[in-house]
């Protein structure tokens, strides 16, 4: 039942926003009673915590994988971040919005768990900007920072405008990202 | 006065969210009567509509003036659209969150109407992309409209980071972002 109130609730949070959904809606949704939503989660900001920490923790734990993995050059890691970060969003698109536009509605102690967290996925990125900055591979003049808030906001901005029946893959996009962060548009 | 609304509303609208914020607290704020509102909006979502249609159309004037710039190059226009867009979060980042946040309370046909300005703003960058194929100054093998994406993207997502009290200003920011798209992070 815990599922089925999260997956009904990321349904209406995303059709009519967290603000205008109420537990009423979510049960309505169900064919249950607030007891039942009561049992699981103290309030809806708790659920919204709930979808909010399922979202992050998975890309924290895939990212973790890959940085570890060391067959992988830089430049494959990236590639394999800007990926999964659009796979992602073909994916969980749904939770991928409401990830994005409700995280303001997290109470503070919340907000600073989950602020936290996505600041940790962005130093991971930004760790392997610095690496291949050292070791050669990347640019001695890009400012780490800049560039991953720059390769992090292009992929995180596709959860506005990528489709999973669009003209291209999740695949497809992130090649074409890649190629643009690695090598430019200039010819 | 209208203007007095307006901005209250944004400082409102930006602090609470849209739907938060009721028509009360905006008049409390300024301390006039509901009366005085609705002499100037018939509704909350008017004057949402008009925060993003003066957001949305300012953006469009000055890309229009910068694409029809004799004097510059498709690169240097790329740049010239980078830097107005993050120059704008530094001067205008209220509105610019609330009008990438809140667009979905607008209705129906209002919602028409900014997208397809959103549309068209884009559509200018694409040109120019295409454009830069077309004369041989970028790659051959560019998707222009993910190319689009990927730099309206990463540029629209810094409202989400950049603070005009940061590290670096709107200009070295435009700058790195840009020489990232023209020329890559690889050495």
């Amino acid at each position: 039942m815990k599922e089925k109130i999260i997956d009904a609730s990321i349904t209406l949070f995303e059709q009519k926003g967290f603000s205008d959904t109420s537990i009423q809606d979510i049960v309505d949704a169900l064919g249950v009673t607030k007891g039942t939503f009561y049992y699981y989660f103290k309030s809806k900001e708790e659920l919204l915590m709930d979808i909010h920490l399922r979202y992050i923790e998975e890309l924290l734990e895939k990212q973790q994988e890959m940085m570890n993995d060391s067959t992988k050059t830089t430049k494959e890691k990236l590639l394999g971040i800007v990926y999964m970060l659009i796979h992602n969003i073909e994916k969980r698109g749904r939770q991928a919005r409401i990830f994005f536009r409700e995280m303001r509605h997290l109470n503070a102690e919340h907000l600073r768990q989950i602020k936290q967290k996505r600041d940790q996925f962005r130093y991971g990125v930004q760790a392997l900007i610095e690496r291949g900055i050292e070791n050669g591979e990347f640019r001695q003049d890009l400012l780490p920072s800049i560039a991953t808030l720059t390769i992090l906001g292009a992929a995180n901005w596709s959860y506005q405008w990528f489709k999973p029946d669009g003209l291209y893959t999740d695949a497809e996009v992130a090649k074409q990202m890649v190629t643009i962060f690695l090598e430019g548009i200039e010819k």
